[in-house]
């Protein structure tokens, strides 16, 4: 059998336009066939942070000028960039397995993330999406729908929404099927169409779950083997950035845990890729996280490179 | 073995609203699932067209406004309503299942569908989408882009894109995965998005694929024991809305093809779709098709109601 890998992608790293989207995936594509030719079954999380601000601002730019188009409810927006995403990523996977004469299904699978209603983050929304509006025009807003704004660095007012913690993938018999056959997966897109339990069934909230936790419960729910996120830097660093910067090889639990206690991972950047490593690694029995780019992922995935997180 | 039906459902039926659509997929749950307890295996495939203008509308305007967010292609505009329309569907189907104790997956697969460069539609654009310009407007648009605007009915200028025939489902090799171990899959969104052959892979097309085509298409490769096509009417009718209308309750392909060319079937409404019947019957061993509309589905299935397309 393969061994199986969970890969997380930055929303950041598929670009602004769809353009650039179309071209940037190329490069993602190519390193995700590498991983496959080394014998891997790929499973693809991704984020999608610019995407679904950009279908957002669309639509509420569209609305506020009586264009003829409805509100659009943001864990829609989220549906709509998990269409856009994985059209791209699946396409461009397809060129380059065909390319490389690999005979392989690619497939998109249009996924929701269910979040616990009680979940801290409920109380305490943080995350900031859409257009900044004048405080009247927010207050108007807030009045309207209930919304939560924020003032936000002297630039205006944003909505913000909660950031919850992913408790089940939705999908997830699905995807286990498709990868135990061979099929390369893109799912919980965005961390997912946030969804949470009513008396009978999912609803749609306005949330947005973090890629690199919903990917590490993707992780564990499939038995991956190792978790991978992907991002701009080939190894995590104590000290990023500053003169003693050390670069890490790898770090055990304990290890981690004291790096975050010592405030060496930015918030919104690093640490919640270093926390989803924790998270993944203490629950399997024998998996393993890795953090480090997009370029070096091959060369990470046979122990040259790269930070590992492990027990 | 289950038997197995492809169901075409009118993007018309969705609704013009997330809101709207959030509800009126509760219809077609309580159909879908009626249909899995009556011991078929269910594949949906589904339009798109007032969602795809939404989303196109939504951009165009955004940008025409300088909102901020890039021109959206029209096939980037159609994987986003899959995601949109999936989302809806599979949580609505999920929780009528759920509802009635059947445990099964659903999954929508974002789907692209192959037609051919040499298609005589790429000759004849005929399918206008997004907005009303004046001429002017319209000739700098052209200009810029090359896109076909036409004059709509003394209403403005519209561009029109073609409507060429699908040619091969690319993912159909997940979707029969799928389908095979007793998930219901929804797929060929909108027809699907639509893809040309380049030198080494697809390539995103402005076009707009018949939706009952592209469900033909699917019924075909799937080897379903039925092509189910849901409409606004209980049966097809000869003489349509005239004091001599006659219902039909079946039709050979030769008498589907007299009526035709008779002039029963009205362009971009019944025609496409009894074409799409008879396209799946005459090429199937021994697949039927069936017309009728969503609330006698049920009914129709078993040999009550409906219009069924025989050899």
């Amino acid at each position: 059998m393969n061994r199986r890998l969970v890969i997380a992608l930055g929303g950041n790293a598929l670009g602004n336009t769809p353009k650039q989207q179309l071209e940037l995936v190329k490069k993602t594509a190519s390193t995700i066939v590498d991983l496959v030719e080394e014998g891997y079954d790929v499973v693809v999380g991704h984020g999608n942070g610019p995407q679904v601000g950009m279908v957002n601002l669309a639509f509420e730019n569209s609305h506020n000028n009586n264009g003829g188009t409805p509100e659009m409810p943001f864990p829609e927006c989220g549906a709509m960039t998990q269409g856009y995403i994985g059209y791209h990523l699946q396409q461009s996977i397809g060129r380059e397995l065909k390319l490389r004469g690999i005979n392989k299904p690619v497939a998109t699978i249009v996924t929701q993330v269910e979040v616990d209603k009680a979940d801290k983050a409920f109380e305490n929304p943080s995350k900031p999406i859409g257009s900044f509006y004048s405080k009247e025009a927010a207050e108007a807003i807030v009045k309207e729908t209930g919304y939560t704004f924020i003032e936000d660095a002297g630039r205006g007012y944003r909505r913000v929404v909660p950031s919850p913690k992913p408790v089940s993938i939705v999908e997830i018999e699905t995807v286990e099927k498709l990868v135990s056959q061979g099929c390369i997966v893109i799912t919980v897109g965005g961390g997912g169409i946030p969804v949470v339990k009513n008396d009978d069934y999912f609803e749609g909230v306005a949330a947005v779950i973090d890629k690199d936790r919903a990917s590490a419960k993707l992780a564990l729910d499939l038995k991956a083997d190792m978790l991978v996120i992907l991002t701009a830097v080939e190894k995590v660093s104590l000290n990023f950035n500053k003169p003693e910067q050390k670069d890490l090889d790898e770090m055990s639990l304990d290890e981690a845990q004291r790096y975050i206690e010592e405030g060496h991972f930015a918030k919104g950047s690093m640490l919640p890729k270093v926390e989803s490593c924790i998270e993944y690694v203490k629950t399997t029995d024998n998996g393993k996280a890795l953090i480090t780019s997009l370029e070096k992922a091959k060369e990470a995935l046979r122990g040259q490179t790269g930070t590992i997180v492990h027990k």
